[in-house]
């Protein structure tokens, strides 16, 4: 969660001025100019030389909705000249002498012109640089130089990093603080497969000094040998070797990329990135060939919080429990994806910033990668036999675009596809990756244990913790328009008592709308039920409500009881499903204030007011999860494991939009390509 | 469900007598020449000139597991000579003289040293000869050309389909009968979108005589306009031209096929065809580096029945609860692959046999696509950030092996992957696509309606029926050998009542050995829970059991009520998971014989014998499915939708079994190539 001055360095490096290079788009990531003015208007109003003042987070204020669709709309008719647009704005949340601060700063006028101190529970994003000086700062202090000597660890082989602290029903308030906890290089960069357990340094941040210390107890450093995953590290005997395969377009892709605007087959949507969230997709439309035009489907959807709390119970463990957007910065920790590894041979990356705890812009180069999937699957297809002049056989191969971002959050790995698909679909899939948290241990078998430790022994001396990951997708679904409602349809087992039929039961479909909050929340697994947003103002011509069903993939549901701590803080895992009417602050489900927050402003707490939301302006939150037992296979580093979910149209279209889709007449044949 | 004629005739055309150019594996499929020598063999005890004979099914009698397991371990010897592998039987379910026959076929010493009259409930697998014989039988049944002519239909441009009729409770059985329901082409080749409704014809099959007919009501037949989905048919507007994408391999692909045996990755595995099952893949085996050998995974597996029930309960409709496997053959169904569009351009294709009624072979061509997947996924990442020394990035791309084959049972399209990767999992996916059924009516919009139509009204004068789709796997897994044992790991919450932890509660794990088959059935979606198969016997390093995981996609449960026939028949849907001790006859999940079966022999009565299956040789049994509601985009053609699942290794490998894979150096540019 925080890296290394040196990478940095090498960040910084990168950074350029670079002028907008087209006509920025409201909903365009700040750029480096305006992160500059921010930091430049902020010193105006609070001179850094005598401020103490940190920028926690810099993002886009999103323009108000209903005056952004009304230019939209308005520039659709190709006016001359065309009317301005809504103002640049940029959104902060900084500390300013020990306080938090939130700010919005106008860009055209260079001014702030909010500024209001936030007295609540919580704390903001922390910043990499932080983590960094809190990481090292361990180093200057004797007790813990004590305790790694005392193990007969070399200290210069030792690495820190920052662990954010929770809430567990303190009243009093600690101030910013986090917990370092180090492990071991020593021939190895898997840092994460060898904790040094039981050393827990409190560093109080604004303080920059250790608060608490405590050497628990000496636990054996597993091992390094196995545990590189390196390739140049690799001995033999290796996987083995396949033939080369990779992906051509002759052509060049089809999709084109105009700043933050893409536009692929029948899909148009603006892609944008934001350190909290990571990407966010915006104004996602379909084009709709029989009514020659894009309709809208989403008006914004992202990554809202992340909770994964751990199961490990033992001192140093119990209070792991983390929310990697608003605590970490989902986007922050976005990495520069690897051509060719990461992403496809016709992948297309673009870069985006973010900004330091000075408030400079940074560039993540490659933070995105678009490219046409290509994976052989079949979009329709249909062989009839039974036609008297011959066999018919039609298939349409599945081409579709993917927008993919990797997060990596210290140990872990997040790999985020946004997968539009020609039937109109958009499907989400998070892959994960990466290594796991293990806890060090005196065990080097399973048979020597004989006592809860809250986890799988992996290798010697490794227990692989159990935990959980949830995500909690924020979908502003605008289904033809903003005025939407979210519709159950439940499928019901109807007996059948007369004896008119030979069947005893069959399955008929209620459809409930629900009227306010408390009707759209959603623990799936139990009913069977189609789940849609429909506009209940447009019909089609058959007379069903035009809409978009949400279909799950694996599903996962909390596991921590309701009045714990973590789960108060993440309750906005407690449902699958919810449906809000559209509030342009709840957009973070965690709440603005996640580090050390109290769950009193989360999307659980934010529905319990059991709003009205039919026929309004909606957002559906969907939350997906995997339980983690570890298992040996994903020692030292995890193979991928994804999980995921559709939004499909259902009775969006007057039929099938494929249909007349032509079969392509592709037969590129190798031995006339050399290398 | 039935071929017209003409198909018929252009698969007789491709016969063709291949001597097998490869040493016969004991699982291979039968080749042509066994599809004669068993028709032979038979003419010889029942002349074919005075008893009326109909081969309903022939497949391979699979050898006994012990003694090919033996055989193939003594293989692994590399004696000399090799020892005699078991003797190739065929499997043959005849009706002869209007009795049912089991018939076993010595292969070797041609002779049938089994034959066996069954007269329980139930008639076997329907031939599409006898059904082509019935649908055109109706063309010569007055009352049926007087119901045709009253519509002002034109009697050459209806076509017939034959479809099961269930059993609902009736004690006297009814010999082969099935009921004929036409369809209207007249422009279009889709005749499911044209339904001419409420005439159903009852065909006695053995007797080839109509024994019924009812013409109950007249119904609108929808019209044809914007039915067909041929793309020659097809009026601009049209979709979005997508620029050409294809994938290559510039030294060919990385599997190797030798007969049945296919060999990729890690990956050995056997692959045959069975005209009920379609695919399946035995003696699946996976490398294990660390190891240095293939260590057995799945003995056999494929696709045992499918469970179609529709919601309709019209009295034309409401019988309608399809088998697909064991009334129409998900193998006799399969049809040919299109190259390019149903398997992407680096597939190589397999051909299959299925016999005729008459026992002569018939070819399927293309019936089989294997292709390495290039989706672009990632099989395993991270990047480091926190090592002194510079940023660490290490990326994987994944590329795995897909089989694939497409049944098509009348309307519906399925496509079956079988997906191995290089992590140790095996995949399986069923994409859903093809044409529903509806039902004519005489609505035109849904405003028009007040009544209970058990389904969505797609276009004028259709209604999409509802329905399900279950899909249940056999499979034989043998984790590291036949003893296995099915274990449920529950993830139970445990609240924390003392003091000493700031938190209240964690999930742990609680693993339960089943022991007897009722501890084994599972019902998705209601507990948290692993589900594996492991060896019991065999340990990792760690003392942790070697096994494999099944990680069900999206889940659905049967809605019928338990008492309701079709369910009774369909009874194997009941739980998603089962797990029964090995019993070679237990195979296929809705019985032996399940047109018109009445449920006395399934998976749910072979259970409730609630055997030991600890520590045994155990078979898992898989259920997934979808609860179908219509949606106008399915008109006139469904968009693919699918869902699928995993068997993943779980504490099968010491450790990642790919973390020594290389990195690709792929690095193919395409200006060099020309078209």
């Amino acid at each position: 969660m925080a890296p290394s001055l040196k990478m940095f360095f090498f960040l910084l490096s990168t950074l350029s001025i670079i002028p907008p290079s087209h006509l920025q788009h409201p909903l365009d990531s700040l750029n480096p100019n305006e992160f500059v003015r921010v930091q430049a208007i902020a010193n105006q109003s609070y001179p850094f030389s005598h401020n103490n003042l940190t920028f926690q987070y810099i993002g886009l204020n999103e323009p108000d909705k209903q005056p952004l669709i009304s230019w939209l709309e308005k520039l659709n008719n190709l006016p001359s000249p065309p009317p301005p647009p809504p103002p640049r704005e940029a959104f902060v949340i900084a500390r300013i002498n020990h306080e938090t601060h939130e700010l919005v700063v106008d860009l055209s006028c260079d001014e702030i012109i909010s500024d209001r101190v936030y007295e609540g529970n919580g704390y903001p994003l922390l910043t990499f640089e932080e983590q960094i000086d809190a990481n090292r700062l361990v180093f200057e202090f004797a007790p813990f130089l004590a305790s790694i000597a005392k193990r007969g660890l070399k200290v210069e082989e030792v690495v820190c990093e920052s662990f954010t602290v929770g809430w567990f029903g303190e009243t009093k308030r600690t101030g910013r603080i986090v917990r370092v906890m180090c492990y071991y290089l020593d021939g190895t960069v898997n840092l994460y497969m060898r904790p040094i357990e039981a050393i827990t340094v409190t560093i109080d941040l604004e303080a920059m000094k250790v608060v608490h210390f405590k050497d628990r107890l000496m636990v054996p450093v597993p091992k390094g040998d196995g545990t590189d995953y390196r390739e140049s590290r690799q001995k033999p005997p290796f996987g083995p070797e396949l033939k080369r395969i990779t992906v051509v377009q002759p052509d060049g892709p089809s999709f084109t990329i105009d700043g933050g605007r893409v536009r692929w087959a029948n899909w148009d949507f603006h892609l944008s990135f934001d350190a909290r969230v990571g990407p966010i997709v915006s104004l996602a439309a379909v084009y709709d060939t029989e009514k020659q035009q894009f309709r809208r489907v989403m008006y914004r959807g992202f990554v809202s919080e992340l909770f994964v709390p751990y199961m490990d119970l033992t001192e140093d463990w119990s209070y792991r429990t983390f929310f990697d957007a608003g605590e970490f910065g989902y986007g922050l920790c976005a990495v520069p994806l690897e051509p060719l590894r990461d992403c496809p041979a016709n992948a297309v990356f673009k870069s985006a910033f973010v900004s330091g705890r000075d408030g400079m812009p940074i560039e993540i180069p490659n933070v995105f990668c678009i490219f046409e999937r290509n994976a052989g699957d079949v979009m329709w297809r249909h062989t009839e036999t039974m036609i008297p002049s011959g066999l018919v056989t039609e298939v349409r191969p599945d081409v579709s675009l993917v927008v993919r971002m990797v997060s990596t959050v210290g140990n872990y790995d997040y790999i985020n596809d946004w997968e539009f698909k020609q039937i109109g679909s958009i499907k989400l899939t998070v892959g994960l990756s990466g290594l796991l948290e293990v806890r060090g241990t005196k065990y080097t078998h399973k048979d020597q244990i004989h006592e809860e430790v809250y986890g799988a022994l992996l290798a010697e001396n490794t227990l692989g913790a159990h935990h959980d990951h949830f995500l909690t997708y924020y979908l502003d679904l605008d289904v033809d328009g903003e005025s939407n409602s979210f519709v159950k349809s439940k499928l019901q087992t109807v007996r059948v008592n007369d004896q008119s039929s030979p069947r005893k039961s069959y399955w008929k479909v209620v459809s409930e709308t629900a009227q306010t909050e408390s009707d759209a929340k959603v623990k799936l697994g139990l009913d069977s039920a189609d789940l849609l947003v429909v506009n209940p103002n447009r019909r089609t011509k058959m007379g069903n409500f035009v809409g978009y069903r949400l279909i799950p993939g694996s599903v996962a549901g909390p596991l921590l009881t309701a009045d714990d701590y973590p789960q108060i803080r993440g309750g906005f895992t407690e449902y699958n499903v919810w449906v809000t009417p559209y509030n342009k602050s709840e957009k973070w489900a965690g709440g603005t204030y996640v580090d050390q927050s109290r769950g009193d402003d989360t999307l659980a707490t934010w529905t319990s007011r059991n709003r009205r939301i039919e026929n309004k302006d909606i957002v559906l939150w969907y939350t997906l999860g995997f339980h983690h037992v570890p298992y040996q296979e994903d020692f030292p580093l995890m193979p991928t494991i994804s999980t995921g979910f559709e939004l499909r149209p259902a009775n969006f279209f007057e039929n099938n939009p494929v249909l007349k889709v032509k079969a392509p007449n592709v037969n590129i044949r190798w031995p006339n390509c050399s290398i």
